[in-house]
């Protein structure tokens, strides 16, 4: 058996392929490349009962990742992260079954580890020396400590106004990093420069074919922790939709292989907010692309993405799916933050609270039925983010006591 | 085969036994309490193989925990944290093998969570409706956490100066929450006292003898991890030191049971701060209980613990396995800490830092062996410390240019 069944890339827009032996980026026709395995020999050769006695990481799949030397592993021990119930905030809701994907508990705290341990693996394999991004936070965070693990450089450009403590992961990590006063475009604008002029590898969002493989693995893990069976609903905080379009993937691959034995699919839902809602309104018109969402703002900083560049493959995967696409607003997901800590003992993160919050409505709106299981990806840890929590608290003298228990 | 083989409890001081089957507090001789467990049965009944095909969480081991009706489980997926080698750590450390127990990839973000994972299980199954608890901060914010999840009441007290992120995780859940403005052990009369008078269940450290098997499977997993062999060397920073306790408990049950095959038992090693630290002047004296530190302070805030209720336990424990007690300084566990995230792209809490601090100390001074293996608990995530962090980060306006890639 090989450690991988990767065979090459295809571009899904012109089909152009490209091997996998150098690094690539994007396609000549500007569209992102997806990663191809051989399938039909692996359908043969691979089955369930060979993970049984794996760890309890994303590597387990690595017949499914691309990375074809196991030398080249950076892992910090990401993946396989719990699908907890939710039996509490299911009854509220009126949904039969509902589970969370807490991407909460995996190294550097949200789910870009799982795009930053594959595509850092891969980076190193390829030979690189010195890798790129512009980030909101999560991801350059990942990113740069995952770069550090595998002595590669790191170059990372964020917003002044990213979360502090994504920054302080950056910064620990020993990368290079510069902070922008303005967006993640201006931080966008400034990597390119930097990758053109001095041949860095650009690791930006789907500018790398790899950062998608680590994102699929979430939909390996929810179907093998489902016993290889799907739910109905999938709900996913969209920003650059990398993770949709991974789960989705990940999804077709195990009905390819047989090791999911119907050909259901769940809907897909991408999950936006209000200020910055351009796949919602692209679904809602019907289109297979989207728009640049002039001025957007939310508080959930990491779906605040007016446009992505794999908007296609997000709307593609919600159209084939009977999925949709739904925006919620900011205070409303921040009282869902607190319904879901009151309720289930979760700290989700405001991206995750957006999710829950869309399934709640969906289900008010009968689009989610009341006998449906559904899955609601939380992106990352709720203490990441400690500016949205306001509550005003008590403060007692050493001397004093409680009036009453409460 | 019965889902728990605990049996009762029992005085580490003074071999007075109690039942399991109502709540249980400290002995009448004032020390904290032991669970006890059939071991002679569950020798015959259980073997590593009965965990193959079981969730990588704690309650894998739950034959070995004293919860006794599944029912009363109340879990977040914690537990199974992974074991990560260390490859370039070991090398600058001179070290044959270092791995570190992560327990920063755990719900809540630090290991608190398997103490209150446990202890919330069993005092739901005990009827308990209300707990209370003084805490510095990460313990308070698992207990209220899963407290919330089993729908039972929390009042929590914590020191205005406890990080800020575990007071927002306390506030979240619904606690009755209040800060004192003064130390953990200004919060520990307040609580104290509302026990009394208001008949809540008190879950302060050690005053319930539940919260040690939780982190109890911290052992349990490191033997696991390593194919039920042991290490030669446990760090692990020590406040209240449930921990370490938890640890020596587990490996010599495991010993008991015939999993771990020969007799060896690794060195324990408490670490605490210079600024306080009562276990390592006592083990300095060759004593077998602390006195109270006086005006403790050190930025690794989970081990400022000037006395600890189970200091005797610790102690025992460090004398028995020929472990040691060291003290660092927090200037250099800052630097450690930034030396970890730069060579394995790990971001550690203050307190596993100043144990990775200590393995390098000790390696210096040939305590350890450059043959040796050693595992460092990491007891918690970096990211819960912002304030920790303090690099000076260049700012660009969005028109400019990197001018050398780094």
């Amino acid at each position: 058996m090989n450690y991988s069944y990767v065979s090459h890339l295809i571009c899904p827009k012109c089909s152009t392929t490209c091997n996998i032996t150098e690094p690539q980026h994007l396609c000549t026709c500007g569209s992102p490349l997806l990663v191809e395995y051989d399938l039909e020999t692996l359908a043969e050769e691979w089955s369930p009962a060979d993970l049984r006695d794996r760890p309890a990481d994303l590597w387990r799949y690595h017949e499914l990742l691309p990375l074809q030397d196991p030398a080249y592993k950076t892992s910090l021990g990401e993946g396989m992260s719990p699908l907890v119930p939710l039996p509490n905030l299911q009854e509220d809701m009126d949904i039969r079954q509902l589970h969370m994907k807490d991407e909460g508990i995996i190294p550097t705290g949200s789910f870009k580890a799982r795009g930053a341990a594959v595509g850092v693996s891969k980076a190193k394999e390829l030979g690189v020396k010195e890798l790129a991004m512009p980030t909101n936070g999560n991801a350059g965070a990942a990113w740069s400590l995952y770069a550090a693990r595998a002595s590669l450089e790191s170059t990372i450009v964020m917003p002044v106004d990213a979360p502090k403590i994504t920054r302080n992961e950056c910064a620990l990590s020993g990368a290079n990093l510069y902070l922008v006063d303005g967006l993640i475009s201006d931080a966008g604008r400034i990597v390119g420069k930097a990758v053109e002029e001095h041949g860095l590898y650009d690791v930006s969002t789907l500018k790398e074919p790899y950062r998608i493989e680590g994102k699929k693995t979430m939909g390996l893990e929810i179907a093998e922790q489902l016993g290889w069976e799907v739910p109905d609903v999938i709900l996913y905080p969209t920003g650059g939709g990398v993770g949709l379009i991974g789960i989705y993937k990940a999804l077709k691959e195990l009905q390819h292989l047989g090791w999911i034995k119907s050909d259901k699919m769940p809907r897909l839902v991408a999950v936006q907010s209000e200020g910055c809602a351009p796949i919602v309104e692209a679904w809602n018109q019907g289109l297979r692309s989207s728009s640049f969402w002039e001025n957007s703002e939310t508080i959930a900083f990491g779906i605040n993405v007016p446009k992505a560049l794999g908007d296609f493959l997000v709307l593609d995967a919600l159209y084939e799916t009977e999925g949709c696409a739904i925006a919620v607003d900011d205070a409303s997901l921040l009282d869902e933050q607190k319904r879901i800590a009151q309720k289930e003992g979760a700290f989700v993160c405001p991206e995750g609270a957006a999710a829950f919050l869309a399934a709640r409505k969906l289900r008010e709106t009968n689009w989610i039925n009341a006998d449906d299981h559904v899955v609601v990806l939380n992106t990352g840890a709720g203490i990441k983010y400690p500016d949205t929590v306001n509550i005003e608290i008590p403060i007692l003298n050493p001397g004093e006591e409680l009036q009453s228990k409460g």
